[in-house]
């Protein structure tokens, strides 16, 4: 028996989210059939992150225990083969067989897209949230300094979580802009349901002048939801790396490799 | 009686195309209907590129007549509120009457994109021709300025056209690469049909060693259509900008502008 964890990359505009579901297309049945196919055996499929419909990933990770013999490098081509075309699997190593994609996650980054072009575009519509606003940065920047560090962020998440500890720790949340694009970039040990795209959500607020940096310390200190801006659309969301050591390694911090997306090679210079 | 130019760009991936036709989807067809519904008469759009299904364009432009009072500054924001959202306007100005868009058009720039990836991207599948090779961009160079200048296209110019003279002028065909992406843009008075792809697809066999950049001086000196590369896949190709100046403007030359693909900022340091 081996564990292995892939790493994998989806266009979340057509699937109804990562968790399988009856009778809807999701990243993990669509993974769990493929594996079927090359392993010639049904295998549990264990993800990071359940994102949801719309929302993109460039390095989730999962993990499954197989018993077939296909060696580990020919794992990717071979799924790549079976996979639809808005799936591929980047990676594939072997694990202790006590690894868990999820449980073992340390910390996870996620991006997130606005677009402020005044003119809708086609090539941007499933890949941004398009909000032909001028935002201010600055106070953008200072809000999210607030909310970095370790903090119960009940206020960011959405009704549906049966979570019960809601302390979490971001170690970056960071905007940045360039022309039209504005890049939000948050690494944190876990993320509530919806979080990030609710500090989204709440930082476009500040930004368009509805709340200021001090308002969002107080909703964060009081665990304020009824404050907190409109949930940010997922389309642009994407779940950009989940990482298993203890320390987030210094190449894996967002700016430092450069803000590359994987929709295009999007460099903003910092 | 206004003659009105529009700028606009479209995904092309769920269009059959530019032209209008019978029963599918198409570009023209779409702006048609927008423009029916905004100045509630018909009018006729006339393109200046016909584009292949699956072929994107950031700087497509047509014209139409009208005799409906829009005031010209609102136009792009009329249409852009029906329109389907893999299309949008981003200019409208007033024309002279006899402005044609095709007949007028002095040069266009069409830029395409190869991904060398060897794990195929999600985000890239619509917008790439994605060939998990080494191609070497030096022959590749060599070859391509072979074809630069006034000659006869014959040898690249597809089955189906009715097109006798076949004499273009290419001011620019340049191939460049950064990381994965290698992206070949061409700037010339008029493109036969597919005769970009058709380039495209012989770069690439002299790009992987099957032809010689000697070789496709003699295709092109024969009109030997039996010895072109392959036509590349539409999807890789967008229609950039369509210039009306007698002279290509400096800031228009690809590569003195940055490479800024709509898809994401792509910008590749030359």
């Amino acid at each position: 028996m081996r564990n292995i964890k892939l790493t994998l990359a989806y266009d979340g505009s057509e699937f109804a989210g990562f968790q399988v579901q009856p009778a809807v297309r999701t990243v993990q049945g669509e993974l769990m059939q493929a594996l079927a196919t090359i392993l010639a055996e049904k295998t549990r499929v264990i993800g990071a992150g359940r994102t949801d419909a719309g929302v993109h990933a460039r390095g989730q990770v999962v993990s499954f225990k197989t018993r077939a013999r296909i060696p580990i490098d020919r794992i990717p081509a071979a799924l790549n083969s079976v996979l639809p075309r808005d799936m591929a699997v980047w990676q594939a190593e072997e694990v202790s067989l006590d690894f868990h994609a999820r449980y073992d996650a340390t910390y996870k980054i996620y991006r997130y897209l606005i677009s402020l072009d005044p003119t809708p575009s086609p090539f941007m519509r499933h890949y941004s949230w398009r909000l032909p606003l001028k935002l201010n940065l600055e106070v953008m920047q200072q809000a999210a300094h607030e909310l970095m560090g370790q903090h119960d962020f009940s206020a960011f998440c959405a009704a549906g979580s049966a979570v019960k500890d809601k302390v979490r720790t971001v170690q970056c949340l960071q905007v940045v802009a360039e022309r039209d694009l504005v890049l939000i970039d948050a690494v944190a040990d876990g993320f509530l349901y919806k979080m990030l795209r609710s500090i989204v959500g709440t930082l476009v607020e500040v930004g368009r002048g509805a709340l200021t940096p001090e308002e969002v310390r107080e909703i964060l200190a009081r665990g304020d939801r009824s404050r907190v801006g409109p949930t940010a659309p997922p389309q642009g969301l994407n779940l950009w790396q989940v990482g298993y050591n203890h320390a987030v390694a210094a190449h894996d911090t967002p700016g430092s490799i450069g803000l590359t997306l994987p929709w295009g090679y999007v460099k903003i210079s910092l």
